[in-house]
């Protein structure tokens, strides 16, 4: 999470779908932000929305206004969602991945209202003249247009994501295997192969150089060493048991 | 939109509200995805959801299975996701960030499977087991679990999201296995060790699906598969023709 999610707002302008809003306020709890506001919200679709599981605190503490004016008025920096279709020429517009590096840099400043419009028609030309600036997700030309609840769960994972590379999370240390264990591995399958008819007496040399290529190739873990060792063994003893 | 989207398989196990399955190919078309899948999808959802708006060329065009083996048969690489609550010790588990990248690099080399479990229960074991590695969006731990339609929107954002750098070239000398093989190998292996007596019928079941991930942990290549198939099949003969 950025260590200033607490000043996002998150603003809602004029929902008409309670899914919509539950699913708005899911994300937002989903990625570490908790200041939702509504912007004339149709009073059915809020009230539904109140009740909808899996969001439960961001609704509770979700603030209704009339005006986008009155929604944004603590906030230093208002960003709007606009598709390029729906674009005011006046403003900056930015791809989200820009767009969200600078918001997060803004928040380190102080409070920002990321603004997203109405489902069917976005944010009209008036709420724009309310934003320093516009961005859009890189959605298809031939597609553009999100879901509401969707384009807002990845504004906000654009606002959280990291390029810290982090290594896997892996529960043992899996320690690669030993080289006698590689090689055992290597005999054993090379022994049953042959007595299993697979390798021919005239390019027995170079099968065993091929066959110990192949298991270094297969970079065993020493866990699984063990296992495979355990599983040839086992498989020699019967193709030898009845010779 | 990267070149090889149409190499992306998006498999959505068990969905079962229609609304999730119009909302995952909504995405899908919005960021350039065409080729979706249903394993054991509710029916009543699929064909509910085959009416949604917005995302029709996806939804007409995808297909049903009844088996994640089935749905994944042609991908080289089959990715998970899963909660960090969710997830299965054997696997590598990659943030979001690095899994995205992992994948894109893989779309160079041949097709890739992404996974979405049930809204209610994720990825169970069994299709886990098909994984060769899990990967989970980094939501708050309070509230890891979010709605099936914004989880795919978010993965897929973060496919075809663009720092404006060129991406790397990958150049992989040897394609990868795809999963039939992948799933041949394991087949051939189990029977083999059933009969030579390596596994308990008591502990079968956990059995198929430990040496399945045993299997896809080797990272076979497409060449080396085939010759394991070769090698495997003659064991198996001998240890059955002396019996």
């Amino acid at each position: 999470m950025p260590a200033n999610s607490d000043l996002l707002r998150v603003v809602l302008v004029s929902p008409r779908n309670p899914l919509n809003i539950g699913a708005a306020a899911r994300a937002m709890s989903n990625f570490g932000f908790s200041h939702l506001r509504l912007v004339n919200a149709y009073d059915v679709a809020y009230l539904e929305a109140r009740s909808a599981v899996n969001a439960a605190a961001v609704l509770t503490s979700s603030e209704q206004y009339h005006s986008v004016a009155a929604a944004v008025k603590d906030c230093s920096l208002v960003v709007g969602t606009a598709s390029r279709g729906h674009r005011v020429l006046e403003h900056p517009f930015y791809r989200l991945e820009t767009g969200g590096r600078l918001i997060r840099e803004a928040l380190t400043a102080g409070p920002v209202a990321l603004l997203f419009g109405s489902e069917k028609f976005g944010l009209g030309n008036e709420e724009l003249a309310h934003c320093h600036w516009l961005m859009h997700i890189p959605t298809r030309e031939e597609h553009e247009s999100m879901n509401l609840g969707q384009a807002v769960a990845v504004c906000l994972y654009e606002l959280i994501r990291s390029d810290q590379e982090e290594p896997p999370v892996v529960s043992r240390k899996f320690a690669p295997a030993n080289a006698e264990n590689n090689e055992r591995i290597a005999d054993l399958l090379h022994v049953i192969l042959h007595e299993s008819g697979y390798t021919e007496a005239r390019t027995e040399a170079s099968t065993v150089n091929k066959i110990r290529r192949m298991v270094l190739r297969l970079n065993l873990s020493a866990r699984d060493a063990i296992i495979w060792l355990g599983m040839l063994r086992q498989i020699l003893w019967k193709v030898r048991s009845q010779q």
